[in-house]
């Protein structure tokens, strides 16, 4: 239940990494685009072809040592319908290479509209007396700003197919204050009253580590809140962005995690995807491998103390 | 600029209205869904083109009287991405009717990944040296809860392409409040907080009408808000949701309009597209215009007197 599954790859890959997946064009090998384009021209479907071909890729280089990918939504969309089914078709790859994926769609809405993007990205949609599975994704992450209504139909999509979401709390932005740290009459934050929140809805999905299935987004880039609101919420379950590119290291993630070493989920994108522009006389599989080793020691050391 | 376009359409035809495109399956009549599986068999493209036709024969029945469709992205992303190619058909559809779109999304992220988002929704995406347009919404709703770094980005696109966006301030479901309604230290609410933030975004879209092109997102049940919010934000332009179903009348969104009666479009989905299965001595296309046209009537009382 919940997000038992995530916990259980952490433990097996000793590794509290997710890697995202946000392949824009200028950032794939030209050998992969060249590939994609051969074969479909320079049209929308040779770009999502070149974007399943990286992903893969990638995935193929670190699914023994990384538990979990976080394909953004938005650089599929970007593609067209045809970028939406490169989507499609990562989810599935990565989850026959055995990894967790997190759909990171920050996805929002009321009553059946929220129930729709449930099903859509971690259930099935019934098809005159069928059903089909549209995407397939393990969690989701959604934007509670509506409230109940827009969290609740989705507890029960997760409670029918083991699946868990991630709410947007304390994001790693540097604009992120303008409301979420805005102080309640209470003398509480906004994004304290959303992590509230957050801690009631997980009760409709308690899990046997000690986490609900209902986690919290929190940045790396705010170490301090990332500490308050471990503290104050032993039952949350971070996805920590922010990490590499955006400025955290493994010391702003070290107070994400419980004394256990659990407790949190780190994402870096650019890093690990770009790893082979970077280190330049390796190929993509070594340089990729290479990061997400030297990510998982700095992560590790951190939370080691 | 801005939602200029938007606003002479409802000038034209009289008519602060839009018409939700929320198409599951089972509102569809049986005979579009026979023609479309008979083609593409009970499969997911099959219930792809149930969806489109049922649109398009939607938008013929309307496009002279209704200024604008607004396509809520779950009902689609729901069918996979051949859901998602449907959208993509369903826009360029109602733009070649003369209708003005607006994408229901609620996108909501941070830079370069926003920046996608908007680019997927109203620009265009790079693709190798060319550019291509992935869907071509006129407008785009969004979540600001992740403040101006999750709104600059946007802003940039709406300037390029003649765009606009509106957020969410007040949603029209029962525990909006939860969030929306608590008081900041200051003794504001937390929605006004969001009013006052799309209001400093809206400088960067001036609009001849005296509205700007970042709009919000007010619900229909809720009229003392919108009364408070037209009062304190002359230059906000309102997308009503929760006419019809949801329990709002043309009373209660008579608080939405200025005295010109502009300021505000209107939603209705279900009323609109199951008019047919409620007038059923109708055909499809009689029994849309009839309920288009009760509706005109309906909130042109209310926002006269």
């Amino acid at each position: 239940m919940a997000l038992d599954r995530l916990i259980e790859k952490i433990i097996e890959t000793k590794n509290p990494t997710v890697m995202g997946l946000d392949p824009k064009l200028d950032l794939i090998p030209e050998g992969i685009k060249k590939e994609a384009f051969e074969i479909h021209g320079k049209t929308p479907e040779g770009a999502a072809n070149a974007l399943l071909r990286f992903n893969k890729a990638l995935i193929d280089a670190v699914c023994d040592i990384i538990p979990a990918v976080k394909p953004q939504a938005a650089y599929y969309e970007m593609y067209g319908w045809q970028g939406v089914r490169a989507l499609a078709d990562t989810i599935l790859y990565a989850k026959s290479r055995g990894m967790y994926v997190i759909v990171d769609g920050k996805r929002n809405d009321i009553g059946t509209t929220m129930e729709a993007y449930a099903n859509s990205w971690l259930g099935e949609t019934a098809l005159d007396g069928t059903a089909f599975t549209p995407f397939g994704g393990d969690a989701l992450t959604v934007n509670g700003y509506l409230g109940t209504d827009g969290i609740a139909p989705l507890l029960k999509v997760c409670q029918k197919y083991d699946k868990g979401i991630f709410v947007l709390v304390k994001t790693s932005n540097p604009s992120s204050g303008e409301l979420q740290d805005e102080r309640l009459g209470n003398g509480k934050t906004v994004y304290e009253a959303m992590a509230e929140l957050c801690a009631k809805w997980g009760k409709e999905l308690p899990g046997k580590h000690g986490y609900t299935g209902v986690g919290a987004v929190v940045g790396a880039t705010y170490p301090e809140q990332l500490a308050e609101l471990r503290r104050k919420f032993p039952n949350l379950f971070f996805l920590v962005p922010g990490y590499g590119a955006q400025g955290g290291g493994g010391k702003s993630v070290a107070p994400a995690f419980d004394k256990d070493g659990l407790g949190a989920v780190v994402n870096a994108s650019r890093s690990l995807m770009c790893a082979w522009q970077n280190i330049t006389d390796m190929s993509l599989t070594e340089a990729t491998r290479c990061e997400a080793l030297r990510m998982r020691e700095d992560i590790g050391q951190g939370f080691r103390g």
